[in-house]
């Protein structure tokens, strides 16, 4: 098992990929599109990545790749962002007078950084980029903003606790497979989940009065629960819908095929994304 | 009419405030919550906030404070978030050795930056406030991504255009006024919005099999379209969701007041946060 993720070693997204198999093998990955080529290739053999969160939303780019690739979803990760402000051992708080970290770290942590004052705020690559960075230069007067576990792979220590501006940051991610058959449904099919007790699904509609109502209505009449549900206009579609759904029955349910029936009677086109044992802290 | 946006002159937000009404005054606001302070105690008249990202997904910190503040949703305004490369006049593209913008900004343009050798990426207040930093500093070495405006308010030059990894980034911005009433539903009943053919609408429901379903009967009983959807865990309550839906009638509507009477059967709560003219380009 090698698993990739896009970030360095120490980011949240390794957190997960290890949350999700314990003391296995990772691959480091620029980008979410070079974490779906790898396990598209063959060259890793699941893939780690974040689909939303708390604060943030969904992240609606991975839900593209996911649609493209067609590599299915076989387990999610739910990790808390905890974020920490980390330095050289030794270092004083008032030493700090610049702060690395990835830009959306640094924004999620205004509060915190905007009270210390004449510090200043230089973007990295990703979080545990920042504290490789801190610990490579040896300065003292330099901290990174990142996790906990970046602070123990790069023995660095910890000056400033869960500094985020919002206490709820959390991050869900998907967990994907390569199931060595490229068609779609069948992959889906061919990954074999253990105890499996919840499906993706993404589908798109005409917007129309009712459209909606009516593909739901498979959903209803057989008592599937819905956990999320989430409309995105179709750029370039006027129109045009993508819905995201999660439901509470594995992809082999008989209820849940013949809502699935149902909803490709109502829709332009649906795609299941996978099915696989909902997250549980 | 003075209008509050976060952010510096310049900022995308305040394009969107220009946009709703051309040449008006605008307040600078260092924080969302500081807009909304600014509408709620009548310093300001409006405020813009924006609401969804193409790219990044729903801006939940600004749903949860509509719903606390109970100030109307007056208006959308959708703003094209078009980054460019500014510097001094003279400044040619080779000598930047620096650039400044808010870390979100940086993180959009990730690509067009990284193939930028050597250069080292600082986080700053905002786009537009990085803008005026470089403005400020005079340096040729420097440079901020920022928006064209941005490059107008502060007598930079642009050099280069569409700097974002993705084209189709757009940013939708409602627009709040205080009523000068301040109960509820009574404060969006009493701004009276002409033409008004769209309505937002929040609800909270508990996850059950058939609650969405059944939330949502009474709009497609009366051939309402919905052109937003959302769910959203409400994190400290396992198992309720909060549901942000866009309906294409105004509140005034009958069908809709009945449909709402519906809803509030099967809702914990609903809170109509505005109804308003919809957004074309």
């Amino acid at each position: 098992m090698l698993i990739a993720f896009q970030g360095e070693p120490g980011a949240y997204s390794e957190a997960a990929a290890l949350t999700f198999s314990p003391g296995a093998s990772v691959l480091p990955c620029p980008s979410f599109e070079e974490v779906f080529a790898a396990v598209d290739s063959g060259r890793a053999s699941h893939g780690v990545l974040p689909l939303e969160n708390s604060i943030g939303g969904s992240i609606h780019r991975n839900f593209d790749l996911l649609v493209e690739h067609e590599l299915p979803i076989v387990a999610e990760v739910e990790v808390l962002v905890d974020h920490c402000l980390l330095g050289m051992p030794g270092t004083a708080l008032d030493d700090v007078k610049v702060v690395y970290s990835h830009p959306q770290a640094l924004a999620q942590c205004e509060k915190a950084l905007g009270g210390m004052r004449g510090v200043e705020l230089v973007a990295a690559y990703d979080t545990a980029g920042a504290a490789k960075m801190v610990r490579e230069s040896g300065r003292r007067d330099a901290a990174a903003v990142a996790s906990r576990r970046a602070a123990e792979v790069f023995g660095l220590a910890i000056l400033r606790e869960s500094i985020q501006d919002f206490a709820d940051n959390i991050t869900r991610f998907c967990v994907i497979a390569n199931p060595r058959e490229r068609t779609g449904e069948a992959a889906v099919a061919a990954v074999k989940v253990q105890d499996a007790n919840k499906t993706s699904i993404v589908f798109a509609l005409q917007s129309r009065p009712g459209a909606l109502f009516k593909a739901l209505a498979g959903f209803a009449l057989r008592d599937i629960n819905l956990t999320k549900l989430e409309s995105r206009p179709l750029r370039g579609r006027p129109w045009e819908y993508a819905f995201y759904v999660d439901v509470e029955v594995p992809a082999a349910d008989a209820g849940l095929q013949r809502a699935v029936a149902d909803l490709r009677e109502f829709s332009h086109w649906v795609r299941i994304l996978g099915s696989y044992r909902a997250w549980k802290a």
